[in-house]
């Protein structure tokens, strides 16, 4: 392989621009060329593809966001739209594609590799943890200290005036922000997708002898719980403690932004490097993650369709914590 | 004057501990004894007073928040109330107060005055940076750079994604926190309360010739702003540019709470410390307040009543910058 | 086990307090008294032990330092001190200790084992994260993003003058700190007490024709390096590149504080729980850790004596990013 | 005016970056070309001076350090030098400059007036904040709030192990970063080279009776105190109290840099705007300033030469919270 792409699909994940890095400076160190697609696939398709170099991605380590920019292409899922993907990639000499996303990135480059052969190697980056075959994803790590350092914030405002805050963190599928985060920032409740009991939990809690208990409490509830979101949650609690009074904070956008933490940094630098030299090994649909500190393949079906299940050990601390 | 109290009333604010700290000190320096009332009034007239020594005030200077807790009072608007209040105040010996809080604060105080007699001083603690008599309130410049952090994380995801975003920040009568935290978040619009014509420009940016110089934007809506919240200002545009695409993030109560930023720390200790003098000379009814980087005192009744205008060096400067 | 002891000793870690609140509320949970022992073995030996129930930790997860305090003891290394440490402890009626520390705190609790039967189980507080048996030691990935922070704010430095940095970070033994923040900042070399070629690579570096390649460099040192700290570093150096200019920075004890991050809390939480539920459980002499991300025990023997190396695929990644 | 040139001078500061875009901005705003002069006055010399459009500076407001980069000139020191950058000057047909720096930057400003009758406007970029004519430069804000970071880490190990830290901050020539971050920072002493008898009142502090009464200390010291750095005073400290006990760190080159705050953005953009319009409206050999929350020029030979002393009311409040 003399040559390869590198491309950002998808939302956004604080780490990205390390993981480009890593690519990047890889594919240098082995003498293999590597060009950026703009855009995700959407730059694929419109021919938005430039040269880069070492100085390229000088600098970036440190930048929320992607420098290549991404998008969510609904042309790609057209047969055309990939025809024209990979005429662009001919035309540009690129042989392999190293793709940085969630699941929606890594079906289109398996749907592409059978219709064209193009091998891909993808890195895990969203913020929401919930890929099998990685015990972190990029983001992950940055996501639950914007969501712990928000806890922090409203639990001084909580505590001063004695009152509950229900606190929305993302999560459409997966609790993993809600769990990590709700356990980091003290929380009394934590409501998650994952779990089914938990709303009976929190009445309980807020019911029971428990209600006298602390004088303020925290709640934290995934977006995607199946109860519904966090204004939801609050309204059908007040129909059954009537007299509830809380405040309902979203914490929205601001969570797949800013500067990577550390540990995210650490893991894109390494999971960037490892997809390039399993690429330039021959490999082809599969994900490259982490498992037990160590990198380690999954194939895109894995990746995509297993579930990765909430820490087992975290899950109960909260009712320990609890007393 | 030999017995002095201090608590803090309505929303919290950053730099109120830092605030209560001061006055402690002073205080004591001026050998005074100093109690701290809990929860506002409502400790006022319940009678949770308790002695403050500098050792209370230990180690608090960073902390968000309020030890004294607050609270909004509805009993102390009554005359029954307020007495009850006083005779706790009579019982504790206390025979002057520090107040910490903003409008509402000081209306109450005045009123106490008026019917007991008890001399009072306030220290104009709110984020909204919204009372005359002083350039800055204790909680503003913590207020702006949640904000502006919130915006910076935003703008990454924005900026990845080519897409526009509105930020709604707290400002329910005036702009000052929007105004600060666009300017200093490279907001392409901002919407305030004090400004009639800013949606207008607005819909130009939107929907002119200006539509394609940026690839994304940035909006930052002031809660109060009389066309309404940023969900409300979005469905409105959108009755006027039918594909506009974009995302709300209401930032909500992460704004309130957080460790207070140097100045916030600086201008509450000269503040409480100020208050506190001022009392112990004599003067009542008063709120003390930074003008020109001086102490000042200000009657209760101008801080209340008059307005304090957004600076108009700052205002034209969205502007220019829009080039 | 009806009543059991916590305490901190050596050096402050940031997630201590979270960990404290993890023992205490387990203990409770478990119906098991709970005392906190203050300024580790000397606490201990003067009697210095104060109860604890669960809201002694409330809202105590997100501080930096020790609640309990800590301290090093040089009267706990003799019998003396240590039977004065057991009498207390009976006296209190306290039948099992949990120690949060690191090599000196875990000899301490086996030899007071060793003579006075009172059962122990660790959890590792440090920021070098230099011990065997768990992957991460709490206060660790703290400690790596305070120091990644401070070379970001040097990279904006260095960047503008086109200088390079030597910036020392701790880890007198290993050079986990090193690697990790180093990595993580954008270093273009870091050097640690783990490898010996790291100064021929690092002249290499700066003489040879990669001089020209990078306008400006970010070095970060290990406290520890076989070849000294920054500023012995820089004095060799110039003996063999005379004209070489560059700015030491040595980052010291910030590294040791602030408010624990995400990780640093979930772990100290789960960490602080399993400590004393082994403990319950009949175990002791052993320390709790994390392996593979789950909860482990190793005795306090393999914990002090063996030594945890250095992750190999991240300590290649400095070379191949170097391009 | 139809061009004007822009650069960056002596030591970076953050706000530099907002306060170009602002200079760039505001230029085009009034159909005024602009050029970026690289590495300040060295560029200028060289001939390193490149177009730049609105775009240019779209999102750096939020960076540390300065796009243009900066240096200090030694061949701007000769008339040499001068001529060869008058030169390039005229050769791009740039007619006046803003320059952002301190004083240094200004006194070369001015010199090349007298000389090649270069108009100039300076904009005060220092994070000392010892410039005269501007009751903020920009940058101070931030690092007083980086130095107040460190200082809240640092009290985290302070308090849990009872003992005294000495943090040095920057300050040559005055002590406002120590004075406003040891206030924030709630330190018992702040040694400042403005004030000459607080060497006297640290001895008392620690020797006299005070000395048991707070378990834990911090001292802030300007680096340029009359006395020496941190380690130096320390030194002088043991000769008079033989065990006094203490760590000492040296904050050093990270106050430098660093995402600016809210603050810092915007009088950067305030100060970079009114810069631009001074110079178009003819204005020459003045530095535009902030004095009682209005824009303000102040001659060169003003801000160069005046002392702008510490604000005596915080001064002062060391003594009253020492209680």
């Amino acid at each position: 392989m003399k040559k390869i792409g590198v491309f950002t699909s998808g939302g956004d994940a604080p780490g990205m621009n390390a993981c480009i890095r890593a690519v990047v400076r890889t594919a240098i160190y082995n003498n293999v060329e590597v060009a950026g697609i703009i855009h995700g696939y959407n730059g694929m398709i419109s021919g938005n593809i430039i040269p880069m170099q070492s100085r390229s991605v000088s600098n970036i380590i440190q930048r929320g966001g992607t420098i290549l920019k991404t998008s969510r292409s609904t042309e790609f899922l057209t047969h055309e739209g990939r025809k024209k993907a990979y005429d662009n990639l001919v035309k540009h000499q690129i042989e392999g594609i190293i793709c940085l996303g969630g699941n929606g990135t890594f079906t289109g480059a398996k749907v592409f590799h059978e219709e064209f052969g193009i091998p891909s190697i993808g890195a895990p980056c969203t913020i929401d943890n919930d890929l099998y075959g990685t015990d972190f994803t990029i983001g992950f790590d940055t996501a639950i200290n914007t969501a712990v350092d928000a806890i922090d914030k409203i639990r001084d405002t909580a505590e001063s005036h004695d009152r509950v805050f229900f606190i929305e963190v993302m999560g459409r599928h997966a609790g993993f922000i809600a769990l990590a985060s709700g356990t980091a920032g003290g929380a009394e409740v934590i409501l998650v997708p994952d779990v089914k009991d938990d709303w009976q939990k929190m009445l309980n809690y807020f019911s029971g002898e428990n209600k006298s208990k602390k004088a303020f409490s925290i709640v934290v509830v995934a977006e995607g719980d199946e109860e519904g979101g966090a204004y939801k949650i609050v309204e059908k609690l007040k129909t059954q403690i009537p007299d509830f009074d809380t405040r309902v904070t979203i914490l929205g956008h601001v969570q797949r932004g800013g500067s990577p933490t550390a540990y995210d940094r650490v893991i894109a630098s390494r999971l960037g490097n490892a997809a390039v030299e399993a690429l330039l090994k021959g490999e082809t649909n599969k994900m490259v993650g982490l498992l037990n500190n160590k990198s380690h393949l999954t194939t895109y079906d894995d990746a995509i369709n297993k579930t990765k299940p909430l820490n087992s050990e975290l899950l109960r601390l909260i009712d320990v914590f609890n007393v």
